[in-house]
C-alpha cells in the first residue's frame, strides 16, 4: 500500500486542494471568477517575492525557461552579460544567450561550490555589464548563492539585476524591493506549490521606461507583449495576448491563499527548520551533503552516495514509497541525488524520505546506522 | 440557477473528466504513469492530425503562439516568407516575424474572407519561399481556408508548408500525411477539448536532416531542443528538457482516448453538422454568418449583429447562460461577436447558444423572429 | 461522444461542483468545517421545506425509505393510519407497516391517478386516524396530489399529517408550516440535487412532547435517539448517534447555498416551465402523459408509448444520450417510462430528453411528428 | 501550514483516489457502469472478510449501526441473546435490542478489558442460545476480541454467530469462512478506507433456508428485502429496493482494488506492525495504553493520560497537525483519547501521531521524554 511522495525537484510534494482549484471547464480568460483569480494570482507573486509597488508581476505560460529567456525584453545586440553559474541550471543561461549576439561573460564553480568572491569581483572590476544574473538556488546541486549579500555589490557593475529563483522563491526569503532586485524569476510548480505551466516573473516598472523595439526577444518572450495584459489584469480587468493556462492560474490563487495563511516569515523558517533536520538525518547515516556548507538551500538537496549508483538508489528508494531525482550535474554523474522539499513539505515528508534513504542504503550495506531523528521533535 | 455553458472561441466547453483526469498532485515528469500518459498523448496528435510515422509530434509548454513561433527553428535570416492572412490570427504570423530578420510577404483578406486565389497565385508565381503559412480557421472570424486544395500549389513554389490549426485540429478533417504538409500546429485547448497549458505540433522528420544551428530560433522555440524528448517520450522512455505541464498532459491522454472512442471521422461529421444547424439558426433570426459562403468552420462562427453592440450582446448573453466571445477583427469592430463550437459540444449546447442569442436579441428587438429548429432533429 | 444525461427518477442530474463538495478525505464529523456544513444543511432543510423555527430537521443516513420508516416514533401497537397510495411509492408504506403491529387503511388508485376525492372522504369520515400519510409526487408515476387542499381536511381527522415529499422537496413548492404537516420526508438525491445517502425530514417539535419509548419503532429509526445531534448540530455543534455520510452533507450544504441563490420561488418556478415545455413536446410527438391532467408534477414525467416496449424504449434512448427510467407500476407493466426533471435540470436537457424521445421513436415508427418546440423560446 | 490528519476512529486517514472515484453525478443505479460497480464492490467484501461462495455479501445505505440491527432479520420475538460487550459499542448491542421483544443477557467488561473467560464460559453453559454476538475490535478502547478462539465454542452454544467487526474489517485478520461465523458485520468508512455512507454485512446463504416473516426486523432492516437485489447485483446485474449511496459504492470499488493490490495478507501485516511501533512509542512518553495486553487492536488504540484533560489534550493536538478522538468509555470519562490508525494509514502517520502526542504533552509538561522511534526504521 505504498503509496509514493513526490521529491523530485520539480514538482515536488503536490496539493490535492490546490490541484483541484484548477478543474474548471467552464472557465475561460474573459469570466469575472478568472479575472478576479488572476488579479489574486498576480498579488500573491509580489507577496512572495517581497515586491512594492514599482514591480509588475507576469505569469506566462510555459515553465520557468521562458521566463528567464524574457529577459531578452531588456537587452539589444552585442550587450554585456555576467553570468554567475553555480551548476547546470546556471549554464543554461548559456544555452538561452548561445541564440542571441551578446557578450556573455560566465563564470562556473566546481559541484556543490558558488563562483568563489575572487571570481566574482575580478569579473565586475573588469568591466561594466548590462545584466548580471544569479541562481538564487542551483537546482542541479542545492546550492544556495547569497544574493542577499552580492546584490548591493552587482548594482555597482551593472544596469539590471537578475536573479533566477525558480528553486527559491516560496521557500526561501526574497525581498525583492528591499535588495533592489530588477528582475526576479520563478516558475508556479517549485516553492509555490501549483501544477507546472506557468514562467513567473517580476519586474521593476522602470525598467520599461528605456524599452526599445530594437530590443534582441522574440514575440512570445517579449514582456512588452504582455505587459498590458499584466497591468489590467493585477486590477481584475483581465487581457489576453497568448491564452493562459487557466487552471494553473486557479491554482495559484488558491497556494498563495494559503501561503499568506501561513506568512512568508512562517514558511521560510519551515522550509529551514525541515531542510536542517534533513541533512542532519542524511549526514548521521554516513552520507554527504553535495552543497558546500553555509550555502545549503532550504528547497533542493544533493545528496552524495558512497558506493552506490545513483540511478539505482533512485530506482530502489521507489519501493519505500519516495520518488527521489537523480543527480545532473556531469561532475559528479552517478554519486548523487536530489531531493525536493519545497511548498507543502511537512515534517512527516522529511521523515519518510529519511526511512526510505535509510531502507535503500541497507539494503546495499546492512550496516547501514539509523538515522538520527532527535531533532525532529523540537 | 442558469449554468455558464463556455462558447468562447478558446477555451470552449470543457469536460470534467478530462479535467479531472490532470489532478496529479503526486507526478513528476519521472514517473511511469506519466511517461506512459505522454507517450499516449503524443500519439494522439499523430491521430488527429493525421500523421504517419515519418512526422514527429511535439508537446510544448505555453500555448498555440510559442509553437507558432518554433517554425523559427527551420528559418535562416533573410529567408523568404509568404503568409495568407484571412484574419487577426494570420496577422499574428507578422507579428512573430517583426522579431526577426526575414523577408516577408503578407497576404491580406477582408473580414469574413479568405485571401483570393488570385492574390495567391500572384504571389506564388512572383518568387520561390522557404516558408508558405496558412491558418487553417481564422480564430478571429471563423473562416476555414481551403488548405487541402492548395497544399499540391504550395509544395511547388516553397520548401516548408506551415499551417495554424489551433482552431481546427480535433474539429475539422485534417490529413497531414495525406495532404503533405511539413508543420501543422494546434494548441491543447480547443477542438481537442484539454486544458490551455500546451503548444502541439508535428514536424515532417526530415526537416530536421536540414536543421542548421544557424536558424533564427531562440532557446524554448529552437525545436531541436524539445526533439530527442519527443524522440525519447513517444517511447515511453520519458525524457527533459523543461518540465512539462503534466496535469494538461494527463488530460490530453484522457481527451485523445476519447477522440478514439469517437473516431475523427464521426467527430469531424459532428461539428459539421451542428455547425450547420448553429448557422441555420442563426441566420433564421435575421442575423449574419461573419464567413462567407462556402468558407465556413465547423468550429468557431462569427455572427454579425444588425444594430446592437456586441460587447452589450456578449454581456446580455451571459443572463441567458452562455458565455460567448466578441469579436476582434478591426474590421468590423462591435459589429459581431463569436461562438466557440468545439470539442465536446453538443447538439443541446447549440440549442442553448440559438435560446440565449434569441432571448439576448428578443430584449433589444421583441420581433425577432424564433430560430429555425428543424434540422436538429434530423 | 454521445454524454448520457441521467434522467432517471433518482438521483437525476447530478452537478458536478455539488459532488466536488463532497471529496473531503480529511474530515470526520468532529472537525468545525464539518459541524459548521452540517448547520447550514439543516437549516437548507428548513428553507427548501418552508418550516419555521417550530421544526427539527434531520438528517439520517441512508435513504428515503429510512426517513419514512422513522415515523414509527410517533406510532404505537394498534395506532390507526390512513395512507393515500397512488402509486408504487405510496404502497411501499404497506410494505413498512406490514412490519408492525398497526392498523393500516390504504387507498389506492388506479395508474396515473390520485386516490379521488370520495374515497378520501369516506375513509376520513369513518375513523379518527393516528397518522395520515400521503404522498407528494408518486415516482412511480409522476402523479402529484394536492396536499395543499387536503391539510386543512386531514387535520380535523387525525393528529398527525405525514407527507412523503421525497420526489417534491426542492422542485416542488412545499409550505410545511402554512400548511400545518407534521413531518415532511424527502431524501439528499432527488430535487435536492445532492448525491444519495440520506434520508431526510423535518418534524414539528410539539410531536416530541408525547413521545414515548413505547413506541413500535426499532433503534436506527428512532428519532428520539437522533434528535439531540440534530438540536445540538443545527447550533454548529455537531453530534453523534451513528456516523454521517460526510461528504453527502457537504454536498448537501453546496446544493442548499446554490438554492437559497436562486431562491425557492424561482426554482419551484422553473420546474413547472420546464415540466409544462416537456410535456407539450411529448404530447406533440403523439405520445401520452401517465398523470391525469391537473395532476402532473413538475419533477417526474411518467411517458405512454403507444406499440413500443419501454424496456427496449429505454434501452434504445441511451444511444441518443439520455438514461430514462423504466416504468414501475404493474398496472401499466411495459408500457410507460419515466423521465426525472429535478434539481440542476436545465432547458438543455429538457430539450435533449425530447430529442432523445423523438429519435428513439423515430426509428421505431418513421411517421414520428417533430416535437412542438414554440415553448422553448418563451 | 499545518494539514490536519484524521486519526479519529471513523472515518480515519481518508484516500483522495478512492474518493475521486465517488464523483459520478451522471451515475444513477441503473448503468452498466454502476452495475459493475457494484459487482465489484460486493465481492470485494467477501475478499476481506474471508468469505467463500457460501456467504451473501450485503451494502446497505447508512452506516455501520444500520447493518447491525439488521441481526433482526433472524430473530423471532422471545429468542435467547448473548452479547459479548467489551465497550461503548458492544453496549450499543443493548439500545438496539430494548427495541425489541427478545430476552438479552449481555456481559460487560471493565474499560480496557475483555469479559473474563469465566464469564463467557459461564453464560455459555446456562443456556443454548439463538444468537451470541460479539464485537472483534471494541470502537471505544480499542480492545480487540479474540473471537478466532470462540467460534468454535460459540458453535456448539447457539444457533447464529454474529461479529460486529465494525473497527476490524480490512486491517485485521477475519477469516469468516474457516472460522464458521454466519453473520460479519462492517462499514464502509474505517479499515476499508471508502468514505461512511454503508452498512456493510456478509451472511451465511443457508441462514436464509429458515427465515420467517414472522421475524422481528422492521422493514429497511430486513436483510429478505434486500437479499434479492444483492444476489443480482454480485452478477452484475444491478436490482433495486432503496437507493444505494452510488458515490460510496464507487468509492468503495477503488478501495478493493487497492486492497487486492496489497493483499490482505500484507494489509493486515502493515496494521500490526503500525500499531506495534505506535504503542511502543506512547509507551516510552510514559503514557498507557488502554487496551489490556495482549488484546490490543490493530486498528484503533485508546491511550490513558496521565493528569491532563483527554478533552483539552485532543483540541490541542490539533495544532500539531493531527485530528484525535475523545475517549467515550464512561468508567475513564476525560482520562484517554483514541487514535484510529486504520486503511490507508502510513507509517508517516503514525510518525506524526507520535510528534503531534509528544508535542501536546511537553506543553503540559516539558519533561515529557521524546518517543521511541527505533521501531520505525525496521
Amino acid at each position: 500500500m505504498v503509496k509514493t511522495t513526490l521529491m523530485h525537484v520539480g514538482p515536488s510534494i503536490g496539493d490535492y486542494d490546490v490541484q483541484l482549484a484548477g478543474v474548471c471547464p467552464d472557465q475561460g480568460f474573459a469570466s469575472e471568477k478568472f479575472k478576479s483569480a488572476m488579479s489574486e494570482a498576480l498579488k500573491g507573486i509580489n507577496y512572495v517575492m517581497g515586491c512594492d509597488d514599482s514591480y509588475l508581476p507576469f505569469i506566462i505560460p510555459g515553465s520557468g525557461t521562458i521566463a528567464m529567456e524574457s529577459v531578452t525584453t531588456f537587452l539589444q545586440r552585442k550587450d554585456k552579460i555576467l553570468v554567475i553559474s553555480n551548476g547546470v541550471f546556471g549554464n543554461r543561461w548559456e544555452g538561452i544567450f548561445s541564440r542571441y549576439d551578446v557578450e556573455l561573460t560566465i563564470l562556473k564553480s566546481h559541484a556543490g561550490y558558488c563562483v568563489s568572491h575572487e571570481d566574482i569581483m575580478g569579473s565586475l572590476n573588469r568591466k561594466h555589464y548590462k545584466m548580471i544574473i544569479s541562481t538564487h538556488v542551483e537546482t542541479s546541486t542545492g546550492v544556495k548563492f547569497p544574493i542577499e549579500k552580492y546584490a548591493k555589490i552587482f548594482r555597482e557593475h551593472c544596469d539590471i539585476i537578475v536573479v533566477d529563483g525558480v528553486a527559491s522563491v516560496g521557500g526561501e526569503l526574497v525581498k525583492t524591493s528591499e535588495w533592489d532586485i530588477d528582475i526576479y524569476i520563478t516558475a508556479s510548480q517549485k516553492a509555490i506549490g501549483a501544477p507546472p505551466g506557468a514562467g513567473i516573473l517580476v519586474v521593476k516598472k522602470k525598467l520599461f521606461q528605456d524599452y526599445s523595439d530594437e530590443n534582441i526577444s522574440g514575440y512570445f518572450t517579449n514582456l512588452m507583449n504582455w505587459k498590458p495584459v499584466m497591468e489590467t489584469s493585477i486590477e481584475g480587468n483581465g487581457g489576453y495576448f497568448a491564452t493562459p493556462p487557466i487552471g494553473v492560474v486557479f491554482s495559484l490563487r488558491n497556494a498563495f491563499a494559503r501561503i499568506r495563511d501561513e506568512t512568508m516569515e512562517k514558511r521560510v523558517e519551515r522550509h529551514k527548520k525541515l531542510s536542517r533536520s534533513l541533512r542532519r538525518g542524511i549526514k548521521s547515516m554516513g552520507l554527504g551533503i553535495v552543497a558546500q556548507e553555509g550555502y545549503e538551500s532550504s528547497t533542493v538537496t544533493g545528496v552524495l552516495l558512497k558506493d552506490m549508483d545513483a540511478d539505482l538508489f533512485v530506482k530502489n528508494a521507489l519501493k519505500f514509497g519516495v520518488e527521489f531525482a537523480v543527480g545532473v550535474h556531469p561532475d559528479l554523474k552517478g554519486k548523487y541525488f536530489r531531493i525536493g522539499h519545497m511548498g507543502w513539505v511537512s515534517r512527516e515528508d522529511i521523515f519518510k524520505a529519511l526511512n526510505a534513504i535509510y531502507n535503500t542504503m541497507k539494503e546495499h550495506d546492512p550496516k547501514t546506522p539509523m538515522p538520527d531523528m532527535d531533532s525532529f521533535f523540537e
